[in-house]
Parts: structure tokens; C-alpha cells; sequence
């Protein structure tokens, strides 16, 4: 069976001041009135029903993330004791699933990235899982639309076949983040696509890689597997998780994974990297003003202005982002954005940590 | 004797959102640590002493004004039943005065204006009211240092005396607003002076301008005036006040009376008519920006930062105000600041005035 894994236990402070340590993006009701985690559960239906969703986190995110998705069953939620980055936490959703079903395929998701063609996005989980399910390692690289350098990017390789009209190829290999002029000669060579974080496998081909390339992270995740359903589970778990290794999938399996496929997809990805690429998917209003909140304009275009209880009142402004918490506001130019990261970096070296 | 009368009723909002009808321009801590309130006492000292300080404002107002100024004493809040604009409240305070010193000479004063030279503004006073001994009616008139349109202004005319230093010159005739081009011309002719709002004169002199221009009103304050001191004072002033024309000193008095004097000062006068003027009598801290708050700023410069409680972080923000209290924000260009009364007009035509 085919199985979804939400990776939900990030942090982040990205979309500072609204997303902070204890309130980071997929906990955020940014696009209309859904949580991103709630979006990323919302566009897996009808493909995966809620007994075949499971939610990677911590036990605080849980608190926060159970009742958003009444449907999921609480079990389903899969608590790391600490975040160890994204391969122990795909190894403990494995070692999980292959308790219940030693044949799952298992898809690697966000929760804090959108999508807007859903139906698209389904498709292609789909056919990834068919090509998952002959043993490769699948990934779902985004077909880029301009030069990024925030993003990973994986080479296309060669043409291996089409399944429900999708074409898979055979990865050419994982960069990392490029500088604006390579970025600019994968955009032009056309052979790049972006790594999204979506991965498809078996859960038992996961387990191989682990075993292949990380053997004391294989040894503890299969004493975590051994013990899951004894009353040593929790003893186990809490004693082997700091024997992994804390590592990224992309490092850690990825990058010396034989059989690796690709299939470039064009569904309306965004990471929400910054409250520009939030706008970016945000339909704009009057004046191509994106509006959440109490707001009084007098010549204002192309802003955003995220409010809480306060009146929000412009004159003249042109593209700049308000946000507006209750103990910090944000006012920068929408092409400024990426520039928060500098905000909290000085938040940081300056000891404010009660804003972080 | 010489005696000071600060009008401190008005209300505004030209420094929305934190001017409220609540709490007017003349109730904040604009400037340094001290009210616009309290600036206007601050520099009148040692001219005047506290006893020789008269305020006329209303009955809330004076709750919040008193504690601010120890030194004056409580019975010198005269206390308007209702705005009335500014005749009326000169003719109180005259009537007001008169009581105690027929030969009172009084100087009418703003409470929300700044001026940076107090020690010229004080001699300036002094010559001024030698020349009220006289009889005349005085005008302190603002070198021009820009062609401002949201200024009355006041023709000088044939030059009359020097007066401890200061050239004392026949009115010319007052003119309203002008358009730029009208400013810019009487800027180039060098013979006009902006319209300060203070004038000097004999207590006694603008009773008779009252008795020639104005009989009803003239009437109205004279029986408030014999009404002092006695047990119907309240009563009558609560019944006359009404009797008294709703108008101001510029229009009521000065336009049509006989022998006023002019004299042009240079002393650092400003109306903190906006929040532009208020940021142009500020000194600029780092990267020029002025901040009253928690701040913090990545390529920031020139900005005007009011902030509360909360912190207030920018990005590539250049010559922006922003100004953040409990229940609104305003963020403009320092250039655009006039244009709060656009939203103020918004806001009341909204039905919105909870936040007026």
C-alpha cells in the first residue's frame, strides 16, 4: 500500500514576525483560512485516506498539529524524542510502516510548502508510486521558472520511460544551491529541476540505503522498529534516536543512492521561502493589495499587510509587507524579504530571544 | 503686568494615530521628555512666573494638563464650558485677568507648537509687550523660510520702531492660506511673515475690540467677567458662554481692528503640524533615523520610528514614518505625512471613530 509521510517538525523564522519557534509555518493560517499543515493534509485527498496519512513531529507540534486534522488517526502521529534532521525522521516513519505493512511505499512530504494544482500533484505522486514500487527512489523535482539560488537543484538524466504521462528520468545527480550564473545555465540548459523535499520509495528500499550507507543509524532504527508495539518502546526509542545520525536526506541518502528517478512536475509549488513567495501564490485585491486584517489605504498598491487587532493605515506605499504581531511588526519592501533571515540574525546576536 | 495665556483646549489629529480627540497634540511627549504642553510653560520661564501663567483649556483637558505643570497654580486653569474657538477664549481669559490687574498686558500662546530658540522667542515677548504697553495690538510673525501654503500669513508694513533690538512694523493686513504660487511670491518679496497665533495686547484693548467688533460677545464676557468672584459665577458663565461668537482671533479680532503692530521673529518656530514637521525638528540619530522605541533596522534611513511596546523591525525602508499604538498604525512617506487627515476623513466618514 501507499503510504503519506508529513515531515511537520520543522522550525522556522523565515516569515518572521509571524512565525516564530513556537509557531513555525505549518502552523500558520497563511492562506485563507487552513494551516499549511492542514493544506498539505487537504491536497492528498481522495489519494491517500487518513488512516494512510501519517505526521512526522515533535510532541509539541502535535499538541498543535492533532486537532487541526480531526480524520487522521492520533497514532498516525510519529513523535521524535529531538529533531535529528530528515533522514532519522524518514527512518522512523519507515521502521513504523513496515511494522504494519512490510510491502509500504512510502511518500516523503512537507508541510510547509503549497501547491496550488493539487490534482496534478496527486497524479504524479501516483506514478511516482509505480515507479517506487519496482524498487527505485523516486523524487519529484519542480520544473523551474526562474534562476533560483534558494533551492537545491537535481540533474535530469537520461529518458527512461513515461507512466500516466508523467516522464521519469534517471537522476544526473543532486546540487547543491547554485550561485545566480549557474542557476541561470540550469534554467537554460532546460535539464534541472528543483529538489522539492518529496521523495517516494519503499519503505524497505529506505531501509537498505540505511543499512548501506549508515549502519549505526540502521542498527538503531531497527532496535526502535524491534520494540514498537512492546512496552520497551518508548525506553528504546528514547535511548537508540541519539545513536542516528543527523543528517538531511538529501546528504545522507540521496547523494550516494544508486537507481535514483526523477519526475519533473508543474504543479504550482511554492516553499514559502519568504513573505515574497507567499505573495506570490496570494491573490491580490484592490490595488493588487493582499489584505488580512483591518486596513485603511490612501494610494497603496501591491502591499501586503498581515494585521492582528490593530487598524492597519497606509499613505503612499507601493509593494512594502506589514506585519503586524503582537509584540513585534514587520515594514519591509516585498523584494526585501529574503532579508528577514538578516532580522533574525541580529535577534539572535543581540540576545532578544523573546522574540524569536 | 505681563501675563502669559496658553490656549490649551483644542483638539487634532493631525498627528494620527497618536493625536486622538482624546489626547490632543498639546498631551504628548512629542519631543524629548516633556508634553507640547509642557514645552510651552518650559520656555516661558523665568519671563513669566508660574503665577503669571494663565491656560485656558476644558474641564477634561485640565485633569490631564494640571499634574504636569506643579508650579502653576490650579485656579489658573480657566476652564471653557465649550470650544468656542479662540475669540471667546481670549476674552475669557481678558475678563479673567482684568479682575486682578486692569493694566493686564497678555500674551496669547499655543500649547502644541515647538520653538527651538526660547531665549529669542522670550526676548520677542518682552519687546512685544512694551509695545502693547502702548495700546497696540501685537502680532508675532514667523520669518518664512519656505513657501508654506498651511500658513496664514501677515503683511508687514511701514516700519515703525526698533524695539530692544527687534524692528516693529504696521500690519500690512492678514491673508489667508495662499496657493504655492501666491507663497512663493510672498516669500520673494521678503514683506510677509507667517501668522504665529501669538498676539499681545492690553487686556483691556481687546475688550474694546470686543465692545467695537463683537457687542453680543462683548456683553456675554463682561457679565461672566462681573460675575467672578461671586457665588453665580459658574451659572452665569455657563449661560453667557453660549451668547459669545463661535469665531476665531485671526478672523473676529485682528481683521478689522485699528493699529496692529507686527513684529518678524526668527526663532526656531514650528507648528508640529504633521508628522513630517515634527521629524524636521528632530535631531536624527544613526542613519538619521529618529526612534522613540524598540528598533531595530537593516539598511534603514531617514525614518521617523514612534513605537509602543512592541518591536518595530524594518528592511530597505528610506524616509518612512511609522507609528504604532496600542489599537492603530500608520506607515507613510515622510514626504506624504499631510495626507493623515485623508484617513482621518476616511475614518470619519467610515463611521469608525473609535479611532479618532
Amino acid at each position: 500500500m501507499f503510504y503519506a509521510v508529513i515531515m511537520a517538525g520543522g522550525s522556522g523564522t523565515r516569515l518572521w514576525p509571524l512565525s516564530r519557534k513556537s509557531t513555525p509555518k505549518q502552523a500558520l493560517k497563511l492562506i485563507g483560512d487552513r494551516t499549511m499543515f492542514q493544506h498539505a493534509v487537504d491536497r492528498l485527498a481522495p489519494l491517500f485516506t487518513p488512516d494512510r496519512i501519517f505526521v512526522v513531529t515533535n510532541a509539541a507540534m502535535a499538541e498543535v498539529l492533532r486537532p487541526q486534522t480531526a480524520d487522521i488517526p492520533a497514532e498516525n502521529f510519529i513523535l521524535e524524542p529531538v529533531g535529528r534532521d530528515s533522514a532519522p525522521a524518514a527512518g522512523l516513519a519507515a521502521v513504523r510502516l513496515l511494522k504494519r505493512d512490510p510491502n509500504a511505499i512510502m511518500v516523503i512530504l512537507t508541510a510547509d510548502h503549497y501547491i496550488t494544482d493539487t490534482a496534478q500533484f496527486r497524479a504524479a505522486l501516483a506514478a511516482a508510486g509505480q515507479v517506487a514500487d519496482t524498487g527505485a527512489i523516486v523524487t519529484l523535482g519542480i520544473k523551474p521558472t526562474y534562476p533560483a539560488t534558494g533551492f537545491g537543484y537535481i540533474q535530469l538524466g537520461e529518458s527512461q520511460v513515461i507512466v500516466d504521462g508523467f516522464r521519469v528520468y534517471r537522476s544526473g545527480g543532486f546540487k547543491e544551491k547554485p550561485d545566480l550564473g549557474t542557476a541561470v545555465r540550469f534554467l537554460e540548459e532546460g535539464r534541472y529541476a528543483w529538489n522539492s523535499g518529496m521523495f517516494v520509495w519503499r519503505a524497505a528500499r529506505l531501509m537498505a540505503e540505511f543499512e548501506a550507507q549508515m549502519p549505526d543509524s540502521y542498527a538503531a532504527l531497527t532496535r526502535i522498529g524491534d520494540a514498537l508495539g512492546t512496552p520497551d518502546a518508548d525506553r528504546v526509542l528514547a535511548e537508540a534516536w541519539s545513536a542516528t545520525r543527523k543528517v538531511s536526506i538529501d546528504y545522507g541518502i540521496m547523494e550516494h543512492a544508486a537507481d535514483v528517478s526523477v519526475i519533473p512536475v508543474d504543479i504550482g509549488w511554492s516553499d514559502i521561502g519568504s513573505w515574497g513567495a507567499l505573495l506570490d501564490v496570494l491573490p491580490g485585491g484592490e490595488q493588487g493589495n493582499v489584505v488580512d486584517g483591518q486596513f485603511l489605504a490612501v494610494d497603496t498598491q501591491g502591499c501586503y499587510v498581515h494585521g492582528g487587532d490593530r487598524l492597519v493605515a497606509t499613505i503612499g506605499l507601493k509593494d512594502i509587507i506589514i506585519v503586524d504581531t503582537p509584540d513585534a511588526l514587520l515594514v519591509c519592501p516585498r523584494a526585501r524579504s529574503e532579508e528577514v533571515k538578516e532580522l533574525v540574525n541580529r535577534l539572535v546576536a543581540q540576545g532578544m530571544s523573546e522574540y524569536l
